[in-house]
């Protein structure tokens, strides 16, 4: 084929990858137990972040948060019972991404976990995000961590599935993530590691209708007690919202748009929409951040979780501009973050629309990462993020900035030009 | 008096001032109609923003306003019948600012109306402020206008008293203003036109204690409704905080300090720690800004408000660069705001410890208004602030940023070495 026929589908391509992403409408419409949602899961399945991986190669984190996962189902009751039922091939492992789902760090479901149920409106898509805690997910599975899952799984979960049912009882759709997003933007989140007025606006949002449907006042009391000392809380939407937005750009004969990018905390894995479902991987990397008192990047687990479909949707590290608040958490300055923000102009194909960030004058957020453009400039998607362990049971430690690995996007490239016999 | 023991005395009282700003401590602890706890309020008073002046060099929304609220007080049917009161001297009319008060816009405050009453912990005074809404303080009258005052009066006002009495109740003081305000800076408010961030975090902070007082779930479902889509509604809390902050430094013999900035849409006066409780005032400033669709400067009312308490206290135009999204509201670009917080450097004693930019790398707000900087650097302190149209009955017609006259300054200065025979 001619140089510039290939050109002009890659453009075309793109074009559409790019108007799928900027229209997209991701809505949350409900919260249900994975087992009864997500497709796939069974009865004995875990899904867990990142590309692909086997048990004994996992890292710290993501093996005590699959050991905290089963100890919740009741599937067994000690590390021991749990590593011996993995060993023996009677759990069913498998990544999130490769059934519509997302989580954060290691991001790991199991059928009773309820799971946010997005929709994006727009194209039909339906995905689905795991809730943001501080323990399990983060390599802890301790009786206190594996009961943090309760209030979550009793409570919560149902109260805003009951409240999104009186939603939909109105003749609504559920709540509109993007309109949340887009104004949590302009109070100085970048929905990654800052999503704290999203979780304020999200809350506002949902209460009017969980006013109706929380069992009794008390409860109602603890649900906004537990937003307000839980400003994470909206990480796990915004993810669920961007993996929505990107889906819809999957899988686009010729894009060279990534529409994944997530870590399993030993590999880093992309995935491009005209290449399919396949991963491309490299070697996960190690943050540059700042640490919690006693622990310094000896104690760093590498890169792990799904939280990069913030960044692959172009928040997260790609605002981090928008969010100098966050800096207290994972170090540098105002003037890095901006240059940061700034840069991943040259490796993305458009500017949003309706992620502006007000101190660049409205300008919108850089979306849309192009493999082409990453392996061209040599310049990286950055990423904020948290940072875990690196053994089982001890939970986060710090937070930082970090970048894939120049590997997997090289190895995408080299895939696509074999698939499109370039 | 030799020039060093002056500088020593200045510089003495100002540590002082500054001190006292710096370890206020205000506190949300009712909620009351005005004649129960405004001191010197009286059967037929009504206080306004500014400086004093009487009814017939008022200008027009502040006219409206006072027509607008004697007619919800039922003191009048009419335009005509409230002016004739007025004009035969039945209402006695004083400045908010001489009463411990404050109120946004034309600021009118009314025996039957609550307002927020705010003690600083600290120190021990009390203040209050009026509610903000859009349109009796900018002047409209009609039925509509005055209606939209019941809510607050009927509902909103008694819903908060009762949730406070329920803090209190528990050993409580009330809702920790200090803290949602310097938390509201991390999420891009400057507390003055931009408190969207403030509301947010009020409501999740009050909201726990009025699930409890709220009179039944269809009013609780309406006040979260009204915090959703009331953004502005925090500034009200923020002017208050303001106040029982710099009321705390006010009259410390020999300090420079300026404790008030108010206008009444004809002068714009100040107050001076050192010099008690005596204005200082020169011409209200025409605001630079945006306006909304037709309408222009010429409709323009001059600068009016004790809403510049904000800027008095350290936040508002002194946090402009906090807060890129109002920019969208009052014009100008991302470095125009960086430039005017940063000057205000240059004509304030301190940098905040509580109130921090984290796009400057989390330094303090510029805090404290010495008058012999201004005068000195002639640098005036920089306001955004609403804009009221001239006329009375129409209301709000944009916002921008605006100056105070350098007369109020110098003629402060003056009335400093008179009454300290410099």
């Amino acid at each position: 084929m001619a140089a510039g026929d290939v050109k002009a589908k890659i453009e075309s391509a793109n074009k559409e990858g790019i108007n799928r992403i900027l229209t997209a409408k991701p809505f949350l419409v409900g919260v249900k137990p994975a087992i009864e949602v997500l497709p796939g899961m069974k009865r004995r399945s875990i899904f867990h972040a990142g590309p692909p991986i086997e048990w004994r190669r996992m890292c710290g984190p993501m093996r005590g948060a699959i050991v905290g996962t089963m100890i919740y189902e009741g599937w067994a009751n000690s590390w021991e019972e749990a590593a011996k039922l993995v060993e023996e091939g009677e759990i069913d492992l498998s990544p999130n991404h490769d059934h519509s789902a997302v989580g954060p760090m290691a991001g790991v479901i199991s059928p009773s976990l309820p799971v946010m149920v997005v929709k994006n409106e727009k194209y039909g898509n339906v995905n689905y995000g795991r809730i943001v805690e501080q323990k399990v997910q983060f390599g802890a599975f301790d009786k206190e961590a594996v009961a943090s899952l309760q209030f979550w799984t009793d409570i919560l979960a149902p109260s805003i599935e009951r409240a999104l049912g009186k939603i939909r009882g109105q003749g609504g759709i559920g709540i509109d993530l993007k309109s949340i997003m887009a104004r949590a933007l302009y109070m100085g989140d970048e929905l990654h590691n800052r999503p704290a007025a999203g979780t304020a606006l999200f809350a506002l949002s949902i209460l009017p209708h969980l006013i109706e449907t929380a069992e009794d006042k008390e409860q109602l009391s603890q649900i906004i007690s537990y937003f307000s000392s839980n400003e994470i809380f909206f990480l796990c939407l915004a993810m669920t919202a961007c993996k929505a937005t990107m889906d819809a750009a999957r899988e686009i004969e010729h894009s060279t748009l990534v529409t994944v990018m997530a870590r399993n905390g030993v590999e880093f894995g992309i995935k491009v929409s005209g290449l399919g479902n396949k991963w491309f991987i490299g070697p996960a990397g190690i943050i540059k951040g700042l640490y919690f008192p006693r622990f310094a990047s000896r104690d760093a687990n590498p890169d792990i979780g799904d939280s990069a479909i913030t960044e692959t949707a172009g928040v997260g590290g790609f605002a981090l501009a928008n969010s100098p608040a966050i800096l207290s958490l994972v170090g540098g300055t105002a003037e890095d973050a901006s240059r940061y923000t700034r840069q991943m102009q040259q490796i993305t194909l458009a500017l949003n629309d309706t992620f502006l960030i007000p101190l660049f004058d409205f300008q919108g957020t850089a979306t849309g990462i192009d493999i082409r453009k990453v392996v061209k400039t040599g310049i990286l998607p950055v990423i904020d993020t948290a940072i875990a362990h690196k053994e089982p049971g001890i939970g986060m430690i710090g937070a930082g900035i970090v970048t894939p690995p120049m590997e997997a996007f090289k190895s995408a490239l080299r895939g696509y030009a074999e698939k499109y016999r370039l």
